[in-house]
């Protein structure tokens, strides 16, 4: 027997059968990634119901010299939880993690395993009239364990944060199958280096994340979303910080170029511009009061009628009810739906400083379409985190294998203007295996050493998730 | 010559004579600890102005396997920046290095060297109309580098989190005289495991920081500054959560026993009771606005009125001017010094969680006069945070060599009991050297190693801050 069999088999003697999962059927859907770009396999995925099964697990892993591939719910973006093609590791499902293990309004936490899915936790907070602010697409699938361990962001971040921000603590199993609980809730507590943050967005590569202590903040009483024409990224930008100046309740600030809103016009069926004339750049604006006093429409109105006066925008409106906000997200949230129903689209996830981003998506885009006639670049996204999506479509004339054949080259010459720009070729998705390579190609030697010593450092014998996020 | 007389001639040749300082009195005021606790020595004091004179530091101490001690305005708690008596290390004061890089209202971000000390970026960033939030005591002489290194806390955790939710990436020079250089500012970068957040708090053990991006908020427009009288800590904390749930400008929430005011009442010239009446336990509440536009004292007004009415405070005053919020401050600003006059003191910095906070302080103080007879316990300071400092008073009839005698059996006796509650020996002092027996005896074994193997994996050599924070 070799080393998975023995492992499989001594899982199945100690966990009992519901943990240990070998149907090829089952497993299947899990070995490819969101992105369908790799696909990996594995012969068993093991599926804890609690921490000491994780510890067990984790012990028998070393004990085999076998690797682990922590996953959620496999919504990522970098392909950070599927196994390697060669079957030499075995997937650990977190998803029976799935409890909440406390929540509380008065103390502003709870307490969700890692299997939990994101939406159940936004429920289960509006429930008790709190709310845990982070949200993205995925918020139906994806899972506490793997927003923690990629960092996750989102649209709410420019108020909010990302995870390392929301995290109280958390539990994790270590490599050597010790469990370092940081669970307590403590605001305060400085015994030692960060377990806790060393592990946020650590892709189970130190250590198998099990359950994280959230931060609460109070339920939304009321929010207006808003539609801003703008002649430029940069009046966006000035936008943000005129309503930023003057108010607090801005928690949404989104990017659009006219380029996009036209793709998904085109694409997306039951869409409608929300401003008539033409406008080179639209910003989405979200404001959210836990005030039920708070007039937040008549505020944002007051806000928009002095931004245009002051000649920042050239128009706006505001959502007069819930149907139309939401109508105004679906405009944000299928501009890659609607790329993709135009042609080939590469994506890039980066970030530079709020204050460069508008001269830095101007500028990249035009060197881009320069150094590759025939393509279309632009960006949008979160224009108040410095962090968009940098999209190249491949236009009308591309081959069908454009993606293939240009694919690596574009994103090449991308990452190279992200760093001349002082940014991250990885702003909110991780590293994973399909961004490996060019954080490999781009990061200087001496970060490289101090990730693999720590890497090495907690998990000698390799078993968490190698090949993942440490080139 | 021994090795550290080499690294003093080193870097005599390298730096030039400003940056190696070993005339003694120059280094004698700095190699005892701010409590005067713990006396080192040094043979040098390096002073570098720049961070490539702090590479070249750290290059020669690892030729020379001479272990730097760093140090800012030398006031943590804990002699985590005292050299050992045995003059094996050098000081590496960072005082030197004092320029605010870069500061920006737009951003809301400033760049400051480890040496600025925190008033100067006070002023600095009230300036321009913005604010750096964190404040505390020291803030005349301690330093953004000690701040970062130690994870410090203050008055203003409530709303702004410690150093860790302020700081948006660090520069630093580790220990194989690399440089991490993380000022960018970037919002979102999951390119790796966070070296920012692995140094903030790790006492100099792991690198030494150079310069940190500190992020500012509006200056405030308003304050109000209340004191709340009532009957036990949990009203207290049930004061807080009344406030918490009707607004968000509550920022500083201070717990005080009568027993502390009575001190402060006597010992410290010039201070009165608040209110009339006698209350055995108050509360200090700050609130600001960054609107000028917000009457803050009728807002805080209606509400602590309004508390008054359902029975959670027996009375309260709002300060009527700046001299009167400032001498509400006063009385919390001096209780320590109030204890000193009264007598021997032992001081506790911990940690549980907020809504333990009340009953711990209850039960641990009876405890503590229970096992140690004579002795008086009481606990003050931040309630919202779940920290407070637990100080334990000699009483009128011990020995004049009672804290010699008896400091180390009470200490583990507190320890004891915040563990039991599954609270933190160390809130926001830091471990340093004095609180290091106590954590190596309390830490899980797991725990030590994996701070051990950080350690080792990132400073082989251990030339950075050896016998600091790591047991």
């Amino acid at each position: 027997m070799d080393a998975v069999a023995e492992l499989i088999s001594s899982a199945g003697q100690r966990l009992g059968p519901r943990a240990v999962i070998t149907d090829r059927s089952e497993i299947e859907p899990w070995v490819t990634d969101w992105r369908g770009r790799l696909h990996g396999a594995a012969r068993a995925m093991l599926a804890p119901a609690s921490t000491d099964e994780v510890v067990e697990i984790v012990r028998l892993a070393a004990e085999h010299r076998v690797a682990l591939v922590p996953q959620g719910g496999n919504t990522g973006m970098v392909a950070g939880a599927t196994p390697p093609p060669d079957g030499s590791a075995v997937l650990l499902s977190m998803r029976r993690m799935n409890r909440i293990r406390s929540i509380s309004a008065d103390n502003r936490l709870a307490i969700a395993e890692a299997g939990v899915v994101l939406a159940t936790l936004h429920d289960a907070a509006h429930e008790m009239g709190m709310r845990f602010p982070l949200t993205l697409g995925s918020r139906g699938s994806c899972t506490i364990g793997g927003l923690t361990s990629t960092n996750a962001g989102g649209t709410q971040v420019l108020k909010f944060g990302t995870m390392r921000s929301l995290v109280a603590g958390l539990e994790a199993v270590l490599p050597d199958g010790s469990v370092h609980d940081g669970l307590s809730g403590l605001k305060k507590d400085n015994r030692g280096y960060s377990l806790d943050q060393l592990l946020i967005g650590a892709e189970g590569t130190l250590g198998v994340i099990t359950a994280v202590a959230l931060r609460l903040v109070p339920d939304i009483a009321r929010r207006a979303v808003a539609w801003a024409g703008v002649e430029s990224a940069q009046r966006a930008l000035e936008l943000l910080r005129f309503l930023q100046a003057r108010t607090d309740t801005v928690e949404g600030f989104e990017l659009v170029p006219q380029d996009s809103l036209q793709l998904v016009l085109k694409h997306i069926p039951g869409t409608r511009a929300p401003l008539a004339g033409e406008h080179r750049w639209h910003a989405l604006i979200e404001a959210t009061t836990a005030s039920p006093g708070t007039d937040i429409d008549a505020e944002l109105q007051a806000l928009l009628a002095a931004a245009l006066q002051q000649g920042i925008i050239g128009d706006a409106v505001i959502a007069a009810n819930e149907a139309q906000a939401e109508s105004f997200w679906k405009l944000r949230d299928t501009i890659s739906e609607a790329e993709r129903a135009e042609g080939q689209t590469l994506a890039h996830d980066i970030s530079v400083a709020v204050a460069d981003m508008p001269d830095f998506i101007v500028d990249a885009s035009e060197q881009v379409e320069r150094a590759f006639p025939g393509t279309i670049a632009s960006g949008f996204g979160h224009l108040g985190d410095g962090n968009i999506h940098f999209h190249v479509r491949a236009g009308a004339h591309a081959a069908p294998d454009w993606y293939e054949r240009e694919g690596a080259e574009i994103t090449r010459f991308v990452d190279d203007l992200v760093l001349a720009a002082g940014g991250s070729i990885s702003a909110e998705h991780g590293i994973g295996q399909l961004k490996l390579g060019e954080f490999a190609r781009l990061a200087p030697p001496a970060r490289v050493h101090a990730l693999r010593a720590i890497k090495h450092a907690l998990d000698p014998l390799g078993i968490m998730n190698p090949g993942k996020l440490v080139p």
